[in-house]
């Protein structure tokens, strides 16, 4: 009994499950129970972040792991415009990983349940020969004030914070191994990769003021996420790509074929926020809100298709190319 | 991108994710938006439920998969008292999963939600090698009634329902091939470990009616939850072996050493109820609530020793013996 007692002494010991400030019992019994405060709707999602899916364990640093199967959850809080409060950790790990390796994994994840405002709630421990972490994160938002998927309406303008295809920049790094070689260099090219920053200030900014009428985070990518919202919303779109907030590519790395607007593209994880904005409302946005930038690509339309015009005007059907798991091209990543 | 969201869209099918009743904003979006009813405290469990550790995909019907994932994680809010509301499923599967066996699967999981009152809020899927399923149940109870584990009391009578030792009677039939050989005979002992009922109805009469000072379920078995219970309390117990409700071993199986005692004792996931109750209240205690048996096996003590006292009168150290994942013999169970 001894291990697995160990391992959660660990985990409540390094991500302290503190009680009070609305959760009444944390981990250590079969559930965990917390009250709401005023008036407010509970925001849930839950996420999986897998070994050779996910992430490599001989590639990845264990802080990273950690730091990023919490962001990439509570990425899907922000893109609803709600604030995070409670998260639940069920861990499957094999033995080797509930040592040294452990530890790091747990410095990671506090780092990022402190900068999230995030408190432990419950979980639990499992052994597996292959590393998977799932995380539910709970949150809330004021009454009616979440932003759906399916609220773009014809003539809104699309809208994306940050820049797009950093992540994917980073992971191809990492897949060839090429932040060995030139370290110093390159090592700024992975910090969206292994640390992703979920938008929590903006997502809640936009909410709150009732700016957006409909977002969603890039964690597949924008050709797979914009359609995801034109088909919730059931409208269409088009996207001028000159005006995309691209991956700046050192030229040594586009000679093996690493495209900015590609990248950009389908390139997955960047969690930024896409969403769409009244025209009338439009003209008032800010250029960043809380230092994170927005950028208007492009604009709702009547219909079905997504379509990207290039920089000489030309139209072409903008297909989803993101990220999915049951794509047989899709392992590995 | 196809795959995916078939996979999702079958999910949505076969498990109906309602919105309404609370529930504003169900699968398909970022996240689940729901609002609470009342004056309300908000109950949540997550559980891991895998291949090879939990279940062979090679022995258990799939339907029994479906079914035994919702109802594991959804009797951890029985042993909460707690009323269960909706629930989030984290799907990791093989290609080889995503057929057949995946409907049968849905089937089972239907059921089961059917069966506790659950709704499916949102979710994940993902592809991996091995199956895993991680649910995150979402439940209510009265502000304040919660049954946490720490509450028992020295002079406590200690109670359980229902009885012990048939889930594991299952798997270790199971496990050997042997309800093939005789399976009309024999099935119904495979009932337990395949379709276990998490207690719900008789944990939320426990909570409603303040008469149970602590709780928790028997998942690792009342070896080790019993001692769960003594340490949150810090408190002891002796169990007296004849009043154990024990499973009832048919002679031929008893030949190959499966002693009832020691399967009651140490077997898990049985998913019954021990609490324990103030002695002056337990002699109100009714023998059944629901249907579901109740028996008084020992009592709270002072001190930390947790004591099993057998029919001749002589005490032993009760060890704790049941299911731990990281113990070194835990594996393939």
């Amino acid at each position: 009994m001894a291990r697995e007692k160990q391992l959660i002494e660990r985990v409540a010991q390094k991500l302290r499950s503190r009680s009070g400030a609305g959760l009444r019992v944390g981990i250590g019994d079969d559930a965990a129970v917390m009250h709401s405060r005023g008036r407010t709707e509970w925001v849930l999602t839950t996420d999986a972040f897998l070994e050779n899916a996910h992430f490599l364990l001989h590639a990845h640093p264990p802080e990273a792991v950690g730091y990023k199967a919490l962001a990439r959850a509570t990425s899907d809080l922000a893109a609803m415009g709600a604030r995070p409060l409670y998260f639940l950790l069920s861990l499957a790990l094999p033995l080797s990983c509930t040592g040294k390796w452990f530890d790091r994994f747990l410095v990671g994840m506090s780092r990022a349940a402190r900068s999230f405002g995030l408190v432990l709630a419950g979980g639990d421990t499992m052994r597996s020969p292959l590393a998977g972490i799932n995380l539910t994160v709970i949150g809330d938002v004021t009454p009616g004030k979440a932003v759906l998927r399916s609220g773009a309406r014809s003539g809104d303008l699309i809208c994306v914070s940050g820049t797009l295809g950093e992540a994917e920049l980073g992971l191809r790094l990492l897949q060839r191994g090429l932040h060995k070689r030139r370290k110093r260099k390159w090592k700024r090219l992975l910090q969206k990769h292994l640390h992703p920053e979920p938008r929590l200030a903006l997502g809640q900014w936009l909410a709150k003021s009732g700016r957006a009428t409909a977002m969603i985070d890039t964690s597949d990518g924008l050709s797979t996420d914009l359609a995801h919202v034109c088909e919730a919303s059931g409208v269409g779109a088009k996207v001028w790509a000159d005006r995309i907030p691209k991956v700046s590519v050192p030229s040594d790395l586009r000679k093996i074929g690493l495209d900015p607007l590609r990248l950009a593209l389908d390139g997955g994880e960047d969690y930024e926020l896409l969403f769409t904005v009244p025209k009338r409302l439009a003209q008032h946005l800010p250029r960043a809100v809380h230092g994170v930038p927005i950028t208007i690509i492009g604009e709702i339309t009547r219909g079905k298709r997504i379509l990207l015009m290039d920089d000489a005007g030309r139209t072409k059907a903008f297909r989803a190319r993101g990220w999915d798991p049951f794509r047989k091209d899709s392992v590995g990543k």
